[in-house]
């Protein structure tokens, strides 16, 4: 299969919660990455993005699927500092690894601005090649995400030789 | 691949609506078929298992993908006649092709007695080999279905050497 | 206070169900009736209508409010006969007394042209002089609905001199 | 009527937004007021309770009805400051006036003391004659507020010999 995806910017985070070691796409190679663009007062992150990506943290096994959440502020920046986050993830019961975004200013930080989204909640899906594989802004069904999901997984597996 | 999986049980129909021709899972071969077993006046199939598949019917192409519907009235059978599942129809705004399963006196009908379900909603995945993969009772995650109807989806275009 | 309220019209149900008694609207004077008008396959009655007329059923007290459903069929007569609704109430735990309205012919039944009705479900609200106080047709908050009740029973108390 | 219900407490907060002049119990006297405390990162405050007050804004007459918000933050301090309930506010569309408990060291604010409250979030009604007459904490079903607010608001009309 030649490829024509592009390989996915590297995630810049200030720091990580939720995890003893910083999260490197680079050493996640041959697991997909599921990363969840958020921020903390976004309604729509708390109401859809972030209970969705729990929940594939919850059914997917984690040799196959890696959830990742980054937040990404790019307004109201003193309102959504790392202290407001870390009351947020512990009330909101969040227990995947979470990067606060690089600040760069007062506009978008710096992963943002590489993967050019529009806004939060973003979902993007990252091959176990690393490469940028969906990236969507806002809701997305479950069914369609389950579905895109397991694409990648199975395509990873089959480039392993681990099926037929 | 050496199949361990079973052929899918004959839908034995009494009458289809929502289709010009009674669906037969041997002409399907090639194509899924997510067969949902329920009943009208079942209230989780009305709020779950009914809702699921529409959106199954809405997202997935047709070429890939084949909802069908079964009306399998093990109780209360003389208020779940055909006219009224046509009018249950009409007012749920189901549109994928839906068959009645065959009576055999107040029990199971045949159909539900040949795939050995417990109760509805029944949500049951066929591959496009026409063996039976999936087999839940009550509510299952829509992230989960989409995965599996992947899973399959993929496995036939494979076995097809559609992929690579 | 001079009223300018009409009486309500009488309920002619050709049969109930979860009752001994059939209610009658001059010997509940005194309470509050809640009248529910519904069709058993009518999407709308089955997610929001009956549930929340079977929230004040279980809310309020029998001796303030008195809760009555009328199975108003104007279409998909066939559909839903008595045998059908029976297993209706019985799936969906429906536990208040449920009239059939009496049939006229294939249009809308006695009593839901008695009320003029457009269709279902429709709340009505009588207050403990047998008088027709609100009619609503659709989805009505159940804060609106609350403080109406609340207005009839105490209008009703302080009639009674139980007030002061 | 011998009045067995005690004074609300004032309330003493640090500043106010949504409104020009901070609201005073003693002056809304002649109006119930709804009181909703609350802390921005609790996720039942924000699923349930603050809705539920918006409802009560958008719904009821302001004349009848004062809805007023008390940020009453009793942990997480440093992550719930003015400057993020702001954003909060702005964020999640709150538009009655909401007001920030005045804090005393890391503990329980001045007011939430005052009423005793347990936890967030917690509904507190107050009569037109300024006495606290309920108080839930956690969810309370709409049906129960609506007769409430209404039981209150006919019996300081009656006292005004608007009634009769």
């Amino acid at each position: 299969m030649t490829s024509t995806f592009k390989n996915a910017p590297a995630i810049i985070a200030e720091q990580w919660y939720n995890t003893h070691q910083a999260p490197d796409l680079n050493q996640l190679r041959g697991r997909m990455v599921v990363l969840e663009a958020f921020q903390m007062l976004c309604p729509g992150c708390v109401q859809h993005g972030l209970p969705q990506v729990q929940r594939i943290h919850d059914v997917f096994s984690r040799e196959d699927v890696m959830v990742l959440g980054l937040h990404t502020v790019f307004e109201h920046h003193a309102a959504m500092t790392p202290v407001s986050l870390v009351a947020f993830l512990q009330e909101y019961k969040v227990t995947f690894p979470v990067g606060v975004d690089k600040a760069q200013g007062v506009g978008m930080p710096v992963t943002m601005s590489a993967y050019r989204m529009q806004g939060t909640p973003t979902l993007v899906l990252i091959d176990g090649q690393g490469r940028l594989r969906n990236q969507w802004l806002g809701v997305v069904p479950d069914l369609i995400v389950g579905a895109e999901l397991m694409r990648l997984i199975l395509e990873r597996r089959h480039d392993n030789g681990e099926l037929r």
